[in-house]
C-alpha cells in the first residue's frame, strides 16, 4: 500500500509507470512476502530521482531527518506506523528516548525532532529527547517555529540502560546517525532495544553494500515484472586502486586519481550503452561520492572524464573511499525548481514525502538536507474536485515512488542482516 | 493510537474525557497487550452514545456497513490498516472476494460495497464481489452516484472452495450478516480464510454475551484508571422468564411480559441509584432490545415500566428473546440534529467515523444505517488554524471515542474466542 499523495507529475503515464500501476497487486504481494522473511528497518527515508525513462533510489538514509517537512495531513499514517512498530518490538513499550544529533546547525532539526516526538507521542508514549554530547550537561528547553518548544536532557548511563532523570525507556530511537564512530555509551545496552542498531550507523554503513543489495533486489522484480532491472536503480562502480598505498601521497593520490578516472570512464561507457539501446538522447554523467556520510564532503557530477584529472574538488575527494554511481536526471519540476522526491518509510509503511527543491545549476549534486533546504510537502491527492468513488480508477501517481523507495528499504533490509556482528547469534 | 479526528464537542474537558486523555500511554500500552493475547476481529463499527458524564458502546457489528460515510481523508488509515490485516492473515493473497448481503435497499449499500473494494484495492488486492443469493444468476452491473459502477457475480462452489467465474480468492470478507441463519455454501471451507468467522454471524451472536465481555474489559480498564467501570460501559439485564413456555401464546407472552416488566424495573432502579450517586438529574431510560440483528425489530426506549404493561411495541417485541441495556442520552449535536459517533475499526486500529444524525424525537430508539440515515462524517482535526507544530499539545477530543471503540472491539474478541467452535482445535 502506498498512500496516494499529489506528485508534480501532470503529463501521461509513461510504459514504466503504467507497468508498476498495472502489476500493483503483485508488487504488493512481493513486498508482503519479502517482510515475512526480512525485518524492515525501523524508519528510512530514500532520495528518489524520476527521469521520465527510468526512477531510481539514490540514497537511503536509516537516520532520517526532515520529519518537520512532511504534509500534514499524512501524520495519521505515521501515527499509526509507529503504533505498528512499537507493537511488533516492544508491546509493553510505556517510555521512548530519542538521542539527539551531537550537533546540529539551526531549528529545523529540532523542528524534525519536535514532529518524531509528536509522533511517537500519539502512538502512545512518553517520548523525551536525550543528547548523548558530553558537553551538554543541563536540561534546555529551546523554541521552535510558531511558539512551540522542545526539552533536551543529558544521558544518564547505568551498568546495563540508558536513561534520562527520572526516565527509564524501553526503546530507544537514534536520531543520530554515528557517523563520529560508535560512543561507547550506546554500546552493551542488552536490556533495551536501540532502534536501528549500532550497525546501521555510517562508522560501519557502506553505500555500496547498499546499492549492491538494491541491485539485487532490482534485478528479482524487474524479472518478475518483465523489465530491465536498469530501469529502477542506479548502476554504481567501485574506485579501486591498483598499487598499494604508500606513505608517499602524492604517489597515492596519483594512483587513487587514475582509479577515480578509471571508474568514471567505465561507469559513463555502461550508461551510455543504456542510453543508445533505449534512444535517450541526454548526455549521462555520474557522481562521485563518498563511501560514508559525515565525511563533510558533498558528491559532484562528471560529464566527462577528461575534465577530472584536474578537478579542485576530485583531489579533495581522493583522501575517502569513493565509489561512482550513475547520475539519474530530473524530469520533475515544481514551479520554475527541480523537484526531487524524497520519500518517507516508519516499519514497512510509506508515510509520507516531500519534494527538495533546488534551482537547476544545483541539480548536478546531492544535496543533504541543510536548515535552508526549500521543500514542497507531498500532500494527500483529493479535493473536491476528485469523484467521491472514483478514487480506486484515478492511477496513483506517487505509487512509483512508494515502490522504489520500499525497494531501497528492503535492500538496507538485507544489507542490516549481512552487517549485523549478531547475526551468527540469531541463527 | 486513534486518529485526531474533529468531534461536535466544543465544550470544556470534563473529568472523564480528560482522565482518558492523561492515561493515554497506559491506556495504549493496556490495549497493544491485549491484542498481543487477543485477536481483533476483522473489522468492527461501533455505536457510541456521549452523555458528558459517561460514555458507553451501545452496539457494536463484526459485518460493519456504511463505509461510504467515512471521510474521504481517512480513507489512507483504512488502506493502511488493510494491508496490515492482510499481512497478518494471509501475506500470499492476491484476490479477495466480498459477499454481499442477498438483500438490501437502495444504492447506500453498493456505495459502501465500492469502498470497501477500493480500500482492499488499494492495499494491493484484486477484489470482486460475490453474491450467494441463489436467485442471482448473472453478472449485473450497478450504477452508483457521481458516475462510479459495481460488478456484483454469482459466486461459484466447488468441494473445498468459493470463487467467482476466473477468479479464486485466498480470503473471503463477509458482508453479509448471517442473520438469516448460515448458509451451506459457505461450509466446510477449508482452503480459505473466511473473515468475519461463521460464528461471528447473528444466527449465533448474542448482544449479551458481548456486553458481558464488555462489562468484565470495562471493569479491568476501569481499575487500571482508578474509576467506576459504569462511566465506560452500559449495564444491561436478561429477561428471564420463570416459567416453561408451553402452547398457549397468551399465558406465555404474559409470563414473558411479568418477565421484562421485572428486568425493566431492575435496571431503571440500578441506574437511578448511579444517576444519585452522580448528582445526575435526568431521567434514567432503558432499551429494550432483541438478542439477534435481523429480526426486524427495533429496539425502543422505556423511562416508566408501568406504560410498558400495556404497548403495542413491547408485544410485538415477545416473539424474540429480549433484554435490557442502559439507555445512554446524548449530549452531542451537530447543527440541529442529535448527533450519535459511529466508530470504524479495520484489524486493531481505528481508521474513522462519522455521526450519525437524527431529530430529538428519534433519539430514543436504536437507529440502524437505513438508506436515508443522514450522517456527518469525521475528519481529520487540522487546518490552518492549528498551529503546525502545536499539534501534539491539542488534546484529540476524539480520543475517548477510540478507546470506547476499541474496548469493544477487543470484548468482541474475546466474545469470539468463547463462542468459536474450533477452539478446541486450536490450543
Amino acid at each position: 500500500m502506498v498512500p496516494h499523495l499529489a506528485t508534480a507529475l501532470t503529463g501521461p503515464i509513461n510504459e514504466l509507470e503504467q507497468r508498476m500501476l498495472d502489476a500493483m497487486p503483485a508488487i504488493e504481494r512481493w513486498f508482503r512476502l519479502e517482510w515475512m522473511e526480512h525485518t524492515p528497518p525501523f524508519y528510512t527515508c530514500t532520495d528518489i530521482r524520476n527521469a521520465g525513462f527510468k526512477l531510481a533510489a539514490m540514497e537511503t538514509s536509516l537516520f532520517p531527518t526532515g520529519w518537520n517537512h512532511l504534509s500534514q495531513d499524512t501524520l495519521p499514517l505515521a501515527v499509526q506506523a509507529a503504533m505498528a512498530a512499537i507493537e511488533k518490538i516492544c508491546p509493553e513499550a510505556r517510555n521512548l528516548l530519542i538521542i539527539l544529533e551531537n550537533q546540529w546547525q539551526g531549528s529545523a532539526y529540532l523542528a524534525n525532532i519536535a514532529q518524531l516526538q509528536r509522533i511517537f507521542n500519539m502512538a502512545g508514549l512518553h517520548v523525551r529527547i536525550g543528547s548523548i554530547n558530553p558537553d551538554i550537561k543541563n536540561t534546555t528547553t529551546a523554541t521552535l517555529d510558531q511558539g512551540a518548544s522542545i526539552t533536551l536532557e543529558p544521558v544518564i548511563r547505568s551498568q546495563r540502560r540508558l536513561g534520562l532523570h527520572n526516565f527509564d525507556p524501553c526503546t530507544i530511537l537514534l536520531s543520530n546517525n554515528l557517523s563520529a564512530g560508535i560512543p561507547g555509551i550506546l554500546e552493551e545496552l542488552h536490556e533495551q532495544y536501540l532502534l536501528p542498531p549500532l550497525h546501521a550507523g555510517w562508522s560501519m554503513r557502506r553505500k555500496t553494500r547498499h546499492l549492491q543489495s538494491n541491485e539485487d533486489l532490482a534485478r528479482r522484480l524487474g524479472k518478475m515484472l518483465g523489465m530491465d532491472p536498469w530501469l529502477i536503480h542506479p548502476l554504481f562502480a567501485h574506485v579501486v586502486t591498483k598499487t598499494k598505498a604508500n606513505a608517499n601521497t602524492d604517489i597515492r593520490s596519483e594512483y587513487h586519481m587514475q582509479a577515480l578516472c578509471d571508474a568514471v570512464d567505465t561507469l559513463l561507457t555502461k550508461v551510455r550503452r543504456k542510453y543508445k539501446e533505449y534512444g535517450i538522447h541526454e548526455k549521462p554523467f555520474v557522481l562521485i561520492k563518498t563511501e560514508r556520510e559525515g565525511t563533510g564532503m558533498h558528491s559532484f557530477a562528471v560529464r566527462d572524464v577528461k575534465a577530472l584529472e584536474h578537478s579542485v574538488l576530485a583531489g579533495q575527494l581522493l583522501a575517502h573511499t569513493l565509489f561512482v554511481q550513475e547520475g539519474v536526471p530530473t524530469q520533475e519540476r515544481v514551479g520554475q525548481a527541480v523537484a526531487e522526491p524524497v520519500v518517507y518509510m516508519l516499519d514497512r509503511y510509506v508515510v509520507g514525502g516531500f519534494y527538495r527543491l533546488h534551482s537547476a545549476r544545483e541539480a548536478d549534486h546531492y544535496l543533504p538536507n541543510t536548515p535552508d533546504t526549500r521543500t514542497a510537502p507531498l500532500a494527500f491527492a483529493h479535493g473536491t474536485h476528485l469523484p467521491r468513488f472514483s478514487g480506486a480508477s484515478t492511477p496513483n501517481r506517487f505509487y512509483m515512488y512508494g515502490v522504489i523507495a520500499r525497494l531501497a528499504m528492503l535492500a538496507a533490509s538485507y544489507e542490516l542482516e549481512a552487517s549485523d556482528p549478531e547475526a551468527e547469534t540469531y541463527r
